[in-house]
């Protein structure tokens, strides 16, 4: 019998917005997995913290923050190794995962490495967009509107096509790219209609109108944009 | 000293996937609020009805599902009036929403008519789409591909342009439009990408390939459809 890789979302980063059965599956588990940047504290880790077994064993998963995909793509080889030993054991192996497992995880790694020899349960998370629109007090999406999700990294002619076509835009990992971004926005007179949400849940929450935010933002910023015909803003 | 709205999103049907703060927040809640079909049982009230507390006051807005807006437009002012008076009488009133508050939510029509008057806090809820995916055990959006979340009642062609741009589509509120919209992923060749998702983490939860989909779907169904680079289907 070998053990099942459980993908736990997390949520955003408020501890009390994980759900009962994450909880429950953390406290249970006898070995948890997670990610981290290399010689950092795992942010994944610090969700769970208060939930993790003191007689769990941990596998850090060493994940390198560059632009080439190889180095992560080789850490989480290593990884998912490691995982599946203990699989083959027969152990569960619970996966810390910020946010949602499959919207823009990195569980999805270890679930594309791993999912054809173990059995995979997902325990769904609240996403940073969700947390986002709650913190903000601002409506997303309603009746017959369009939600598009769009990665910031995107080039600008693709960010500029896509947000003509929706009438809600969600710009997540905007971090280093936010100038470009804001100017995408500034070309369509949507600066007005945008908000900027950096860490949303966390004790260092910031919530600004774009035109207010700081030149340098974090991986974890995302802007909210309404161009519906009924505005929340 | 008025008291807080606070829109408590449930998650999409398993009591299990509500955080812990919606959970504490039904807990303590001395008013609950929550719409239902007339002459039904609330789908939202079921959701929480193991944490409602029996002292609890329960404020039901009966929503007509009509074409036209107006009646549930009534519906809800008439809801809104009730809620205020608590609010007004300084007593909370959670507000009890399936899945997250401001996604695709009815809690907006409660927001919309008494956010100017009394304070607010949303506490998000899991999506839909999140569910579907996890159950589904299908990577949604993935490093810089784009998500598109459309409402299946659009029509045929506004789906059309709208799935030729992005990677991820999640097509919601599928209902009575199954047919139709099947028609648009055939004539793109999608139909072997899509997946069918009918009551995600319910009892009565199906999952099929969207070719094997029932004719008659019902509202709380969708269909997730990958074209990205890295399949997962």
């Amino acid at each position: 019998m070998t053990g099942t890789l459980i993908g736990v979302g997390l949520g955003p980063g408020d501890p009390d917005l994980m759900t009962l059965k994450a909880a429950r599956a953390i406290g249970a588990a006898g070995v948890v997995a997670y990610p981290a940047l290399p010689g950092t504290d795992s942010f994944a880790r610090s969700i769970a913290a208060d939930l993790i077994r003191s007689d769990a064993d941990e596998i850090v998963i060493e994940v390198p923050m560059t632009k080439a995909r190889e180095p992560a793509q080789a850490a989480y080889d290593v990884g998912a190794g490691r995982i599946a030993e203990a699989l083959a054991a027969g152990r569960d192996v619970a996966v810390l995962c910020e946010g949602d497992p499959f919207f823009y995880g990195s569980f999805m790694y270890l679930h594309a490495r791993l999912s054809d020899r173990f059995p995979v349960e997902v325990i769904p998370g609240i996403t940073s967009v969700s947390a986002a629109t709650a913190r903000a007090a601002l409506p997303l999406v309603a009746r017959n509107e369009v939600l598009t999700v769009l990665p910031g990294p995107l080039e600008s002619d693709a960010l500029a096509s896509r947000i003509d076509a929706a009438e809600a835009v969600v710009i997540m990992k905007v971090g280093r790219h936010l100038g470009r971004i804001r100017d995408v926005l500034a070309a369509r007179g949507l600066v007005d209609r945008a908000l900027y949400v950096e860490r949303a849940t966390m004790e260092t929450e910031r919530i600004l109108p774009l035109a207010d935010a700081p030149e340098a933002a974090p991986y974890f910023s995302l802007i909210l944009v309404s161009k519906g015909s009924d505005p929340w803003l």
